[in-house]
């Protein structure tokens, strides 16, 4: 039987969870709740998605202009098995669904301790097995932990040292800036290093975090010493043992964050989005056998959206093998094609 | 029989032809030329398209880059009926299509005296029927025309003043600018109004252009003396009656562009396009009966797409009827979900 | 005796005001009242304005700040002859100001209908003589309004249309966007063309808005058909009679607003101000003898400073004649250097 | 006597040496040297500034601008004790200057071995006097230089890890994106480590780069492991026993480059310079007694300006004592305000 999933929040990362659970063929979107009857209300009826309100409030704007809903989020966690709520952070749903009696999975906007479990496929499947309620960290933490896992799996991580420049807002957004201006995160270690210990709580990593005035992609500085030597080479053949890291290179035109939207437009996907973490592969160097150097690029609307899958099949325990899902999920999404 | 199309420039335009043609069931992609071995060029690799280096010194380049190709343009413009030219403006090659004997489209930053002949499907396809060679004005021009065109036909045009806010570069593109900064062209009216001419020869316009800190589209103020009174209905009903025109509106959350292209992304189109001319149903205006004011917003990198492909037909004489290939050539690209 | 003069409000245009007011040897600034003690309240001080609190609630934050202040707005109006309110918009102090019995001029932002006069050095100086309560227009309006009104009084303007490409937010701020959009404003006329009619009731002009992602200067571009025939030097050697407007060319490298304002830098003024309205000498086009088309850029941050200096002289009858009050102006603050 | 300097280019850097030689009474402006009579040619003459045309082909277009000029670079230089050097980088003019007998200083987009001393005033003042050639590093290692000078000289640098986020382009241009995108400079390290060696070979220093849509400030994240133990506040009491080093707090509403560069046109000076480095007071952090992390914010168009002119003391020997030519500099140019 297919797994019931309702996406309460049908925002930027919502619409994407929704497209992907209905790329499997072990879960089917039970409905979506939104707080706007706008354009993407629209097209998310268009797309065949039973679409709810989030509230009665909600519900009357959705009448008033015009859109039929199926009913609010009550009656949605009524014919599911699992929410995936997309909302904004603090919404407060946890008590919705725990009376309710549906599992769920939060994404990284929440404090790690409204679940105390945090999931990542490839280093933490297993131990998600059967929970109730887990959270998809944050597409920046996502993307530091499908490296730097790893390189601790494989070298040892002594310490990490993570520079993020960061995106201001999504593409979808006119609203926010900075225009023209770099804005530091002055408090220290951003909320990213902590993040990566609520999967990796044994990693040294401190994170720094600046705003820069574009909305495509995240940029990640990282220094690691590493425990083993190793060369730039043996740290790109350890990566790509692993799926959702890809790899562009400056001597392939891959200049900036541009060049790989650009890419990943040319692949065709669903939304363009790229759900790997992007690697330049002329960028990852080795000092003194030791200090290793890279730059990563993460598409913050899409990299999590994998991640969400595969929560769902640890959750349900639809799948009891973390790579199997991982590679089900990538392949139904088209992931894996850029080596 | 499939006809055979080349396409020679595989950039912006270039790829978005040739993946347009390779949706066709009438025409296939013979192959494409390309300068430089770079990652779209590995890309078209992959997608099956026979790759073909733009001359002598490009060949050199992919061998040392380890890119096969399957020969240079003169050896694709043998086994081709046609060529597409996505060259750069200016970059020459009519003498070798004519020497070869293949007809020939060009996109819109050539002058329009190349071919004296100039394409838009909705306005005046059964005029290029059979045609050699034939140019596709350039992405604002047709974004004019769309919406010029209905409006001339039913309303009668007396003058037509389009004010373009354009985008400084293409997305992919890292190097142009500005980043802050706006930038009027001086010199009076713009090449716009004139390449308009060059399909509507008696549309009496003024175009002017300024050029802003943008990447995604282009935005047109247009305002234009009716010779029949009209009101904003009845310019919405015209429209709706031609393809390639699309509707959004700040009602529903659609407030810029940006929220125009991440409908187009939801939209699950290839590359994330957007073919049609995005016209804002409320902001159409009609003071004293006659003078009307829209904003329309034009997708530059895709509306002249499904023109390319529907000059093809044309000029090959696939299709007498222009409004059976812009149907078809609409379908197979997923236009006319929006209205 | 000179004038006392009390600014409340001090952001962009108040912090401005104040330094002008300062520049004038025929009034002194009494005050200026602030909500927040942030750098630019400790910069005031600097200054040597005495620095009041907007209310008891601000004078807690800056106690807390250890920020001195002089009391609350309270005091400071009754120190005062005349207050230049550049609070945001209807913050509602007029019947604090009645109250107190002191005389006001407020910003663009507000209705005109809270004065019911509206100023314009050139255009309306002696109308708002002894005036208890005036109102400075926009910008965007004043930047109409500088090089409208030349053109109505010599040859008559039958009608104008004017597109403004407006900055999204100014360069102090980090806030707001859009960082990569277009926004047109939907609803018409926009507010600018009612505004200037605040001031030129006669003139039919229609305005219309689009935001971009850049924070230096506002570009207009304006269309008018003119009753009178006229050439583009005509229309320039009017221009010149007026101060205030200034002239740029692109011939000379000004191609875009980035040259303009490094012009404006290159000047050594205040804040590196552009007080003038720069219009491109080469981008002013007369076609049939009747349709003039013209590029201006308005430094938004700025070019309202030297009218609320004369808006005082002009309330508190320190001058009646209104072109000595703009020399006057003019000298101190170094405008009518580029003609 | 006061000494005559010649600045042969007259672009972002030369107008402001040029401007600061102006303001010093031990110095004067010999000419200043350009290749193009657009709108800053015509500022210089403004200014006073003898002008001269780079070459002849300059004077050529000089003379059909209109624009007079004294001669051209060969004659400018007979007139001059010491050259400041403000062209492109590479243009070549050492054996001019060097046939000539003329002292020369260069800016940063040299090579390091052009002159193999470079020159930074707090550093090594003394080293360089009687120099004929010296080289000020470039606006990015002159902001690392000030900041770890005194950190080496007071706590001991054992390495030093910088992530300079860089504007792409100068605010007065508008060509050079990108627009939407962030760009790694794959080689590591990034010329600024090497460079600062230049002037301090001892320090361990890794510097990496990236590009970033803004045009007014680079932001450098730098992380210091210290040899001796040191506490936030310790740190910032060394710094303000420097001079050219400024603070800007978070708390007092300076969250990004834009409110800095607010803050630096409300102190009025020319261009709205700042030519101190700003360091976030409450962005210094220190973590295990020894890692030190801060974030500064560089103003590329001038940190370098008061060094050049310290640099011509220096070299001609005008003044011995370094620490007094750099008050004499700051207090012509309202350089310490802000501590």
């Amino acid at each position: 039987m297919t797994a019931r999933i309702a996406i309460n929040g049908y925002g930027t990362i919502g619409k994407r969870v929704a497209d992907a659970v209905a790329a499997q063929d072990d879960m089917r979107v039970a409905g979506v709740a939104k707080t706007k009857p706008d354009f993407e209300a629209k097209l998310a009826v268009r797309k065949g998605y039973p679409l709810y309100a989030a509230n009665k409030e909600a519900a009357a704007k959705f009448e008033k202009a015009g859109v039929k809903s199926s009913g609010t989020l009550d009656d949605l966690v009524k014919v599911a098995d699992l929410v995936v709520d997309c909302t904004p952070e603090e919404s407060g749903y946890k008590a919705l669904y725990e009376k309710a009696g549906v599992k769920a999975i939060w994404q990284g906007g929440e404090e790690p301790s409204l679940t105390n479990l945090s999931f990542n496929a490839a280093a933490n499947y297993e131990e998600c097995l059967g929970a109730t309620f887990v959270r998809v960290p944050s597409c920046n933490t996502t993307g530091l932990i499908r490296t730097l896992y790893p390189l601790d799996a494989h070298f040892g991580v002594a310490n990490a040292l993570a520079v993020m420049v960061r995106r201001a807002t999504d593409p979808g957004d006119s609203k926010k800036g900075p225009i023209n201006a770099i804005e530091p995160e002055l408090e220290m270690p951003s909320h990213h290093g902590p993040d990566v210990q609520s999967v990796l709580p044994k990693l040294n990593i401190h994170t720094i975090a600046v705003k820069v005035p574009t909305t495509i992609m995240h940029l990640h500085i990282v220094t690691v010493d590493l425990k083993k030597p190793a060369t730039a080479d043996a740290v790109l053949d350890v990566w790509k043992r692993f799926p959702r890291v890809a790899f562009v290179a400056g001597r392939d035109g891959v200049k900036s964050t541009a060049q790989i939207m650009e890419m990943a437009r040319d692949l065709s996907r669903n939304r363009s989005d790229l759900y790997e973490i992007a690697v330049w592969r002329d960028g990852v160097h080795v000092l003194d056998g030791k200090r290793l150097f890279y730059f990563q690029a993460v598409h913050q609307e899409s990299d999590v959206v994998p991640e969400n899958v595969d929560a769902i099949r640890a959750l349900l325990e639809i799948q009891k093998d973390g790579r199997k899902s991982m590679d089900k999920t990538d392949k139904s999404l088209g992931i894996g094609m850029v080596k």
